[in-house]
């Protein structure tokens, strides 16, 4: 059985989302130029690039062998209704995850296959259901919990995530979606398992104890 | 003129201080616990454990080295009222700064001078001045701007912190206070400088752009 794990960018001050992030009003707050500056490591990576047809070059070190890997080793996909409904009205058809993704919603909804290997299935059933089904389709590789953050949440509660990848970039939001709140005491533990060094994010990844 | 920085042990969920902690009730919340998992790093280090009389033992390696820099680079202490209050019902005879130590308080008092090179001055006029004060007693070295959260937030958004010194240790603390919040926009910008592993905590360093 595969591994259940985080992949995420976070900023200084612990946002993985600026507040006032909705497509349909890009200068709100300056969203969009906090996101870019909290992204700015990724979209400078070979593989990332070539995958979301951003154009040719970029970074093909460590940093870079790291993203392929993240995207080589799932096997699925979980994400909340929210960062679904984002996504459904700003992907490209081709959607950017080439697995089944599950999406945890209150509404039933047939599921929606999209070029390129990528078919959302709504689940209505709550978050342990959601991942046992990702588990079996991911097979031997492992389930992603794409995030938002209460979704994230919610499976750091359950104990089930084994391990976190996190993107620090010294960016300060000021507001937004917090990624580590709502924790239950006794919270998770972790241990530091590696350090990759880039110029615009430290890439820790920490390991479930 | 030395440079003026921060050097401080962050949990991931972002707290400097974990919720409930005071020293007349040490086991409130389990903020003991909290607080040790915090700090296992820098207990764990020679240069610390010697200084502050601990024991013999602990790491000679590059974190060793930081934080024999961090204390020798330091002319003088910045904190605030509410961090010298609680240093001054637990610190030793002999206080753990050196320095000069510039106070940030409403109330006059005059200068209390302990053995061992901590003398504490009480500033009423505001962090410029403070600062001003600070940066005089340093003279070619550094000053430290110790805590608390608030202190650190007031010169972050004057815009005169040239460096940080992050330990990120991989714990949650659920509630407490958090270090980067209140702070203005636009906000201070900083550069990933180094970054060192330890096993308790990654040592980030940051520098002003």
């Amino acid at each position: 059985m595969g591994n259940v794990f985080i992949s995420i960018g976070l900023t200084l001050d612990g946002f993985l989302a600026p507040e006032g992030m909705t497509m349909d009003d890009p200068g709100h707050r300056n969203w969009g130029a906090k996101w870019g500056a909290l992204m700015a490591w990724i979209i400078n990576q070979q593989y990332f690039r070539d995958k979301l047809k951003l154009g040719p070059g970029g970074e093909t070190g460590p940093v870079n062998d790291r993203v392929r890997q993240t995207f080589e080793r799932t096997g699925a996909n979980i994400m909340g209704k929210r960062m679904f409904d984002q996504g459904e009205a700003s992907w490209p058809e081709e959607a950017p995850f080439h697995t089944p993704v599950y999406v945890l919603t209150h509404t039933k909804r047939d599921p929606w296959v999209r070029p390129g290997g990528t078919t959302f299935h709504f689940i209505p059933d709550g978050p342990e259901r959601a991942l046992a089904l990702a588990r079996e389709a991911a097979g031997d590789r492992d389930v992603r919990i794409s995030g938002g953050a209460k979704v994230i949440q919610q499976y750091l509660n359950l104990g089930v995530i084994d391990e976190m990848e996190i993107a620090l970039a010294p960016v300060f939001f000021g507001a937004g979606r917090r990624l580590f709140e709502n924790l239950d005491e006794p919270a998770p533990q972790f241990r530091i398992e590696s350090v990759l060094n880039g110029s615009f994010a430290t890439h820790l990844r920490y390991v479930r104890l």
